[in-house]
């Protein structure tokens, strides 16, 4: 049996996976992100630890395959990455750095790119090849999968279906500068931001009103047929239907897989979703596949140890 | 050396193409498309061609990778034709009929998606592996090729980008049935349809008041400088700059290729696209290559070819 390394780079911790090949993970564990000078640990620590759990299990070199990474910022197919100013980071190559750390070839992907791949190959896209994974977080990231393959873009900005320019009308300025990105409607922080928006139109009576706001709030008034929340879950499912038929005209994947913490709230999301999706897309699209996603904080290992066996 | 045989099927003639190897295009020649009999002969049709020219050759079967074809519908990568009304064509294997009647490798491809390769391999885009290929004729077609490959979509709608939902406030309909589609504004028809909305708001003076407009007429005025015109350059700029702006989102391409009758205006189109495209993409991607197509016609029989020998 051989193994496989997988490690999601994240700004506080990376979690990392032992993996076989069959994609069983055998052993989970994190260590802290130090951000320090630059980053400039980073790279060290996560081969300390892998040649630590190397020599833990007995591992032999020629047992492991390599070791995947996603990691957040743009990265292109050869492994480079530009700049992730979350980390401290500038532009370099990961995958010869980490390799040359480590001993064991080495593949790096954008962690959005890398988790949607690892939900296709044991998630909610398993049985497919082709998926469009939306990440509907505090942003909205997304990973376009063509044929198995990460489509990660001439600068590595494949799949930053975030921030998709949406509506010429809105006020507010998204995170990344511009105005009316698809992020500003489909985030958590976008539910809440349409809630305010709506709460704030007039006075119709609501189980929102006099609450905290959060993207669970509004779904659990959705639930309860609350009218104010369903309008808000109009808004929501509208843009997001939109932008992601929009998607489809472009490489018509086999299923959209939806995760991140707004999905948590179900399948209802699916329902404001794909009408809208279905009512503008191209008609030859209209069929295809909305699956949630199901590996949750785990999509990014699994997708980094699949970059390595591709 | 090595020969392919590159078909480009319209709806009035069949394109066809004999190259070598190294994309040098040896001779052309076309046949009409008789579409009697829900277009039961044109596959024979096309067959006899190729044979009569494979004898005429003196070529032995050998000397032939294969037969490329482009046809207009949404096809697979397995070669699968999902209905092309155009040619009273239902739902079957092009690949596997002609290959039949051939008795060479035959590989499938939409039209529109086989000529992006064809500019990707001899056209504008050469040197990129990446592009988004955009037509920009009576309709809007695209082709988008990722790492030298056509991406065709689980159903054969992958680059069917004229149906980019854009404007949820269009009053008109688009061929598709649904209303806002990119087609609308940045095709030939659709340059014509924003001239007569500009030329009818107000009686501001201009050369092509009194004139029949066509999409000739008002790139002509656009570079005469014409400021009714220059305001529909705008227009059009803007919906397909934010149009390409998402697509880039999503795939991140090294270029745009952009072709069609309305490309025929030379570079003053990338004037106007250029800008709008830079303001509303995501910022990795501001920097992506526009070039002009150079194959025009030939596009289809190229790209053909091309797919034989990947």
């Amino acid at each position: 049996m051989k193994y496989i390394f997988g490690v999601d780079l994240g700004g506080t911790t990376v979690k990392m996976g032992l993996f076989n090949e069959s994609g069983e993970v055998l052993e989970k564990w994190e260590i802290k992100t130090v951000k320090d000078n630059n980053g400039s640990q980073i790279l060290p620590d996560i081969a300390a630890s892998i040649n630590k759990k190397v020599a833990e299990k007995n591992l032999i070199k020629e047992d492991v395959i390599g070791v995947g990474i996603g990691a957040p910022g743009p990265i292109d197919d050869d492994g480079n990455i530009y700049g992730a100013p979350n980390l401290g980071w500038g532009t370099f190559n990961v995958s010869k750095t980490l390799s040359d750390l480590t001993g064991f070839k080495v593949k790096t992907g954008n962690d959005a790119n890398v988790a949607a791949l690892g939900e296709m190959w044991m998630g909610g896209g398993k049985g497919y090849n082709s998926i469009v994974m939306v990440t509907l977080g505090t942003g909205v990231g997304g990973g376009v999968i063509i044929d198995g393959k990460i489509v990660a873009g001439a600068k590595g900005a494949g799949g930053e279906i975030g921030h998709i320019f949406m509506d010429e009308n809105e006020t507010e300025t998204c995170g990344c500068g511009k105005k009316g990105c698809l992020e500003q409607y489909g985030s958590a922080t976008g539910v809440v931001r349409l809630a305010k928006r709506r709460l704030e139109k007039d006075d119709k009576p609501s189980i929102l009103r006099n609450k905290d706001i959060n993207c669970k709030v509004v779904w659990d008034a959705v639930k309860e047929g609350d009218e104010v929340a369903i309008d808000i879950a109009n808004e929501f499912g509208k843009i997001l239907g939109r932008g992601l038929g929009i998607i489809a005209c472009v490489v018509n994947p086999q299923a959209f897989v939806i995760g991140g913490g707004v999905s948590k709230a179900g399948t209802i999301i699916l329902d404001y979703i794909v009408d809208n999706f279905k009512e503008t897309t191209f008609r030859g699209c209209k069929d295809t596949d909305f699956k949630l996603a199901t590996l949750g904080n785990d999509a990014g290992i699994y997708g980094a140890a699949k970059l390595v066996i591709d």
